[in-house]
């Protein structure tokens, strides 16, 4: 498998998460956002959207979206789930993961910040202070669902689907002037799986396109 | 089970759908949004994100986030299901109804829409103009992906899960003023379901809560 995305994509991130924590093999290709490769001519054959992750499996078709990539990665590798069986546990782990894929990331999308910049005429600190205030937003309602949790990990005892998307959401909260300590229950969560075996490899500074 | 929502709420509509198409039976909870009853006290119990729509089930227990809900529906009740089985032509559903769930849906949502419209001084045309804009360019990409089909529906030959997404955001690009002609394969897949047996009460206006 041939996953497109780029070092600090946090829906790239994700997607190398659930490949390592399924011990899946797959190679990268970059698609340089900063410097607008999703926008070039052909692109658009690979993400009709012109977004990334893109997922591109050995007999060269294409997965979209990172919740349905994660999704199709469950279904044709079932080793090491990354989601519960029972269909309510399933479902919590979902709904903790949308709340970061619809109503935290799109806002903060790079996409957002600049169309906010350029229209409101915030200039290039409007985005970003934009997309903090919709990660906190997100932030404060998740510290209560990680503060009640019985275990080390959000559910149960190794980081799965969840993680997947809360780690990254953090790494980009961090990036955007977020004060991590309004989040402790979140915080223990994020130390304890960059610890996990296998994670390192795949934090935004570890890719070879990494540029920090 | 009970479908905690709002007549006007476009991902309370995604579950009235999947209810039906699934032909399971509920009943209804009005959350008024425009009202604010989301932010009253007591409410976050319900939601800690201040969201609807919430799926309560017949033991009390409570499930969040449109997509959870109704992943939590197809492997609770199996039949009638909303997804292909296959994986890859699986992730394709879920693909399409991801990038109405978290890049078109969210930036749209009221709260985005009023956060604009005071912040940046844009009043309350500024809202709506915000959320015309977001539907445009997701509509272009899922034009594309619609145009490319073989059947009449998105994914077969009957409405699924991407419809349960696709036919609640036409009627808010409606709301909005998107001309829908610039999208005739959308339109096509919309007409068709809005005619299928069992969607018509769905629909928002049909709602006990209606308020048009």
């Amino acid at each position: 498998m041939k996953l497109y995305g780029y070092w600090r994509s946090t829906a790239s991130y994700r997607i190398r998460m659930a490949l390592a924590l399924k011990h899946l093999d797959y190679t990268q290709e970059s698609v340089d956002l900063a410097g607008g490769a999703q926008l070039a001519e052909g692109f658009e054959a690979i993400s009709v959207q012109r977004l990334v992750p893109v997922l591109e499996l050995d007999n060269g078709a294409r997965i979209t979206q990172s919740q349905a990539i994660i999704d199709y990665l469950e279904h044709a590798h079932p080793a090491r789930p990354l989601l519960p069986s029972e269909p309510f546990a399933r479902a919590e782990v979902l709904s903790f993961a949308a709340a970061i894929a619809c109503d935290i990331h799109p806002l903060g999308n790079l996409r957002v910040q600049k169309y906010v910049g350029q229209t409101y005429g915030v200039g290039r600190e409007g985005g970003p202070q934009w997309a903090k205030h919709w990660i906190e937003v997100g932030f404060a309602a998740l510290e209560t669902k990680a503060a009640a949790r019985q275990t080390c990990f959000l559910c149960g005892d190794q980081p799965g689907y969840a993680e997947c998307f809360l780690i990254p959401q953090i790494y980009n909260a961090v990036r955007f002037g977020v004060d991590m300590r309004q989040y402790p229950a979140l915080s223990a969560v994020n130390d304890a799986v960059l610890a996990w075996d296998g994670i390192a490899p795949c934090v935004p500074e570890a890719q070879h396109d990494a540029n920090p």
